[in-house]
């Protein structure tokens, strides 16, 4: 899901305002932030940070596996944070620093925090353009930004952030320290937990999408959708995903769920715990998504179907009907992500094998043919 | 596209006056209400809405069909609306009851209507903050939010609402009754009909993506796409979806036709009356769609294709040319569903069928090489 | 990706300040405008454009091929563009006329040009509703629409235009002449060039879906996405599309590239010049398209997956790896196209395939048994 490319280092050229660790740094100096070993030269100056292969003489880099270790003797990096455990070869500790840590992943995470140029928010307290319903409850330290609009009875919590044009329907809730990017809408009577983020122009709360069908005699009729979202704390969305309430009850999203841009939950979704969902996925009405569930992208599950927990669904599938728990599945129509791959293996190579078999049927036939006259 | 979930039940906690009918009533006075015929105990309290396996004992219920039926005996519903004719075994008229009516279905959205909290909407009239052209026409009774936008010689109708930060073109029309989400944008020249309902941040008349490719001697070039979009009457479309214009003449969407989330309407489409369309199906350029068609979600109809009258098109599948009247088709490539639940039915066992296909053919292959020696 | 359908014709009634070509125009005195010859009756009335199909006696229509030149006889238009070099059968000069141009094509964009009823923009200047950062930088010639807002140190070019409800983030700097449409999120950090175009409701900058999977003893860690975006100078994108910031570096998008509605860009990926990506296609994380790639409808391209240069990808495709240089791939694992073409046509017999095979074994397994008795 977090990748590496070509043009991948960052001169983080930030006011010092902006971040709590500014590059350049020198190699030691960073061990000793992160209370780490460093075997090498404790000298080198670091202004960037990238992947083993792109950085530069200034990049700091990562060796998270064995298999990163080995590129280490071609790389132009000079210092490297590593995995313990990991052994690497060919490291010249006069010209070159390894920086031992625990999780060479989480000490980059750390580093990133530190050096990550925070963005812009609001100031606390209440843009003049804003429109606010007399009756909501509003938290004085949350910032609500210009063009926002808070309906009647909505709450906002603590160090909430609405950056511009955000809508928040009435009787809807959002929790402290949420922060949702411009152009957001939740609609009526929804609830947004505490430390969500949700990017710009995402919609919760639209209507299912519920209609007794048309027939000759009369019209499609709407089915009232009554219910409501309801989703956890640490929720983050990415850009332009929808969520539709619930016929009757709520459509859920369960704590520390993460769910990419464009996906499209439907109605009466539940969605649980710290669950992985990428781009793109669809969600038909009444899905069920178990705990640290992990979802490719563009993935399509049926009306009613289920993902169990710590089950995981390979990009671009399409499942039908349910993922048992801790199981894979891939392919269209979802299977065991090993007997996809030998289907699709084999559909590769379909119109050959169809047209060979063909040609060896026809032979063994007329053979066969041919000793039958024989015999008589 | 509508269906139920555990934690399927609402209590209905609004004020009065939002909505017609309160909960709790007694059963019979919701039988009166119906003009039904109560078959066992009137005075059993009704507090909510769910399904007859999720229900408490609180709970009102629907059988539709004999299959629901059959769970009567076990749920812990004890009052359900049934459809006519539908035989309910094992009911005990003391502590339960049955409301008969014409169609359950019809029954619960009536129900559903009387009890649903309506949305709150901005008053009459136009919010100080929105931005009007003052060659544009709205009517009075019209209700414009906060942070709109009308452009030059735009209309919109009676009883008309746009929620906030809603975006009219110059020289686009807005129906009578029409509800606009919150940042929902229609742009110039695009026409909309009386009584349609566009989910937040749809967007309508974008230009059609028409370009001459790119050649060694020049960039692309783009096609000017100087048509409109006409949306009909009681249209319903869900959030973020994208309808283009035309490049010459109109994209169409018939009257009472329904459309689901990020559903994208590319240029020249013709889509008929009463049409449903589920989230996330991708419509390519002037695809045409026939009256009372049924398309499932994420389905992809390739540019130029078109479904008939009446047709349907199950969820996922990728329509290259043409689905016949009344015909349902499914799969990549769509085919008719019979067929195409047969090969996918064949495709899970794809990689093993051509595994002993071979080795049987190899055998009876080498059978015949020893027949014929032994001919010889 | 451009295309006609029926009532594909457009009566231009259009203010004449609209546009610089206004109809009815006589077939002669457009000839001239293009500086073109006419083959035939000069004074005929032309006052719309459509397709050789559907249109009407005053329909200017255009002979692209020889195919279309086929249909010339029977179509009720009188005048066409023809390419030169196209032979026209059956031609009355009396009744109708042939202008004789270069490339129909580029001729009919040059009318549409004339005949394009422009969009209304915003005046140049700052609306009074529009919210500036006091360290903004906004040449001015650009325009701000109403409910704007604009970041800090963001810098917008020469007549840029910014329709309404438009955010701009901090440190985000826009080109000359490039046009947001309304509700257009361009994030903190990120540069967006010259003459773009975006659609309504585009998001540019949103994090990468970045995160350390859950494990058994912590939550998933957010990986700070601390790179940007850096989209070229006339690129146009379609509504709703997004695109994800690189967790490092740049995600960036190459200069004359065109992306239609709702597509999906994830962080890091790097693509080329003179690209053409059609509505509904998902970039996963670090995807790399080469420069003149045309890409279809509904693609997946899977996390790291590349496209070559000049090479297309059929619509509804799901690139696993890479489609090399100049070639075309199509399918469900995507395959060159002509290989796909042939193991779908085997597909769609595939079920009467295994059956037919499975009886004709039998049969010659049956015979073999009985061969061998027989030798016996």
């Amino acid at each position: 899901m977090s990748s590496m490319t070509a043009h991948n280092t960052e001169t983080v050229t930030q006011s010092s305002e902006d971040h709590t660790l500014s590059l350049p740094i020198r190699a030691q100096d960073l061990a000793d932030l992160l209370e780490a070993q460093l075997i090498g030269n404790p000298d080198l100056p670091l202004s960037n940070i990238g992947s083993i292969e792109d950085g530069c003489p200034e990049t700091l880099t990562f060796i998270r596996s064995q298999n990163f270790a080995t590129h280490w003797p071609d790389s132009k990096c000079r210092v490297a944070l590593v995995s313990q455990g990991i052994d690497v070869p060919g490291h010249d500790p006069d010209t070159r620093a390894l920086i031992i840590v625990k999780d060479a992943d989480e000490a980059l995470v750390m580093i990133l925090n530190a050096v990550n140029p925070k963005r812009k928010r609001p100031p606390a307290g209440i843009h003049p353009s804003a429109v606010i319903d007399p009756t909501a409850t509003i938290d004085p330290t949350a910032a609500i930004g210009p063009g926002c609009s808070i309906g009647a009875r909505a709450s906002i919590g603590a160090r909430a952030v609405l950056m511009p044009n955000v809508t928040i329907g009435a009787n809807a809730s959002i929790g402290q320290q949420t922060i949702l990017e411009p152009g957001v809408v939740i609609e009526d009577r929804c609830s947004v937990g505490d430390r969500c983020h949700f990017g710009a122009n995402c919609v919760v709360g639209t209507d299912g999408f519920g209609f007794l069908p048309p027939t000759d005699d009369r019209p499609a009729i709407k089915v009232p959708q009554i219910g409501i979202v309801e989703i956890g704390n640490d929720v983050e969305m990415g850009a332009c995903v929808t969520v539709d309430r619930a016929k009757l009850g709520a459509t859920t999203i369960g704590d520390r769920t993460k769910i990419d841009n464009q996906v499209h939950v439907a109605h009466n979704c539940v969605i649980g715990t710290d669950t992985l969902i990428c781009g793109r996925t669809t969600l038909g009405g009444s899905v069920t998504i178990g705990d640290f569930a992990m979802i490719g992208g563009a993935v399509v599950l049926n009306d009613q179907s289920s993902v169990g927990k710590h089950a995981r669904v390979a990009g671009g599938a399409v499942i039908l009907d349910s993922v048992p728990d801790g199981e894979t599945y891939a392919g269209i129509p979802g299977m065991p992500a090993r007997q996809a791959l030998l289907n699709y293996a084999s559909f590769r190579e379909l119109s050959t094998f169809s047209r060979q078999v063909e040609k060896r049927l026809k032979k063994l036939e007329a053979a066969q043919q041919h000793n039958n006259q024989h015999d008589a």
